[in-house]
């Protein structure tokens, strides 16, 4: 199992964010190449000196558990085990060209965690047979 | 690589309608079958008068960039590069019979982007070994 | 066809726990192993007594249907669901040990349709080569 995990990444909340942090840290750690596409809002939470700012938490999100999954997810923290990733294994991240020019952004307005711009027909071709994942 | 690209399509706002619009063209332009079956609030958006209305951004939206992303994707702009897709390729959008019964919808309600209404069964069939994005 | 479906279960709101209940029903009555990661809202909804509680809907649901969805899928309607998924075939449901740890919770703590906890790792171990979909 040497497959693709491929992660088309929309969402821009802390919660969210974290979420697919972890799915591709542990198919890193598996020894899985990961690659992730950025649309819209996730675009939005890369870009440079936005990381660690506070990208709030998916609507449903309950008064009861919102403290505690902040306190994990928030921060950057996502930024941060995305960056554990790719000591420990093959994580691509790249923005989407589309989203790229809806938000009017170069790749020099992008954290250094964005290794590329590409489109969604690279995004297939490199994903290959393996599993791809809407977040 | 001609495998199926399938997408449960149940978010019905139009940044997610475009993201899911573009995934879809992009795989039909590598000649890729494409497979959409609408639940829910997707549903929704896919009836007849209503594909040009406006269906709001997700919860998250950041106000800096709704203006840039609704005027890409709102208007019936998602439905539009359903409309190439399916010029482009093989793409097939169907609508989940149990979400028809929940919304008491009949094919007739929808608009002619909708190819037919079918059960959750036959498509996993249709999907194959192909992959499954839920929008 | 026997390769397992795996769900990465995130969202808690009951239309989305609905969605997931029905695609697992589905798959599991086409004879495929059905395996669900739960992660926070949607961990949390599984909590012990906590399941026929109102959870709401996405912020999207539209006024005009919201009665109607919330009927089918609110009041535990999408629990009992996936009690008759395991009923009809092998659907295995797993809390995530991350998810767990944040929202400081046991297996105890946790609903009797929950089989047990897992991580990442084995989650994806579990998929195989067979479609992941994160809800």
């Amino acid at each position: 199992m040497d497959e693709t995990i491929s992660i088309v990444l929309f969402s821009g909340t802390d919660d969210k964010l974290q979420s697919a942090a972890v799915l591709a840290a542990g198919a890193a750690a598996l020894g899985r190449p990961v690659k992730i596409l950025l649309q819209y809002w996730a675009l939005e939470a890369f870009k440079a000196g936005n990381v660690a700012a506070d990208h709030g938490l998916s609507a449903e999100a309950s008064e009861a558990s919102s403290a505690a999954v902040a306190a994990r997810a928030g921060k950057g923290n996502w930024a941060e085990t995305l960056r554990q990733a790719k000591e420990l294994g093959e994580v691509d991240i790249q923005a989407c060209s589309l989203s790229m020019d809806v938000l009017k952004l170069e790749q020099s307005d992008l954290d250094s965690l964005v290794d590329g711009v590409e489109g969604v027909a690279s995004f297939y071709i490199n994903a290959g047979e393996g599993q791809i994942l809407f977040i």
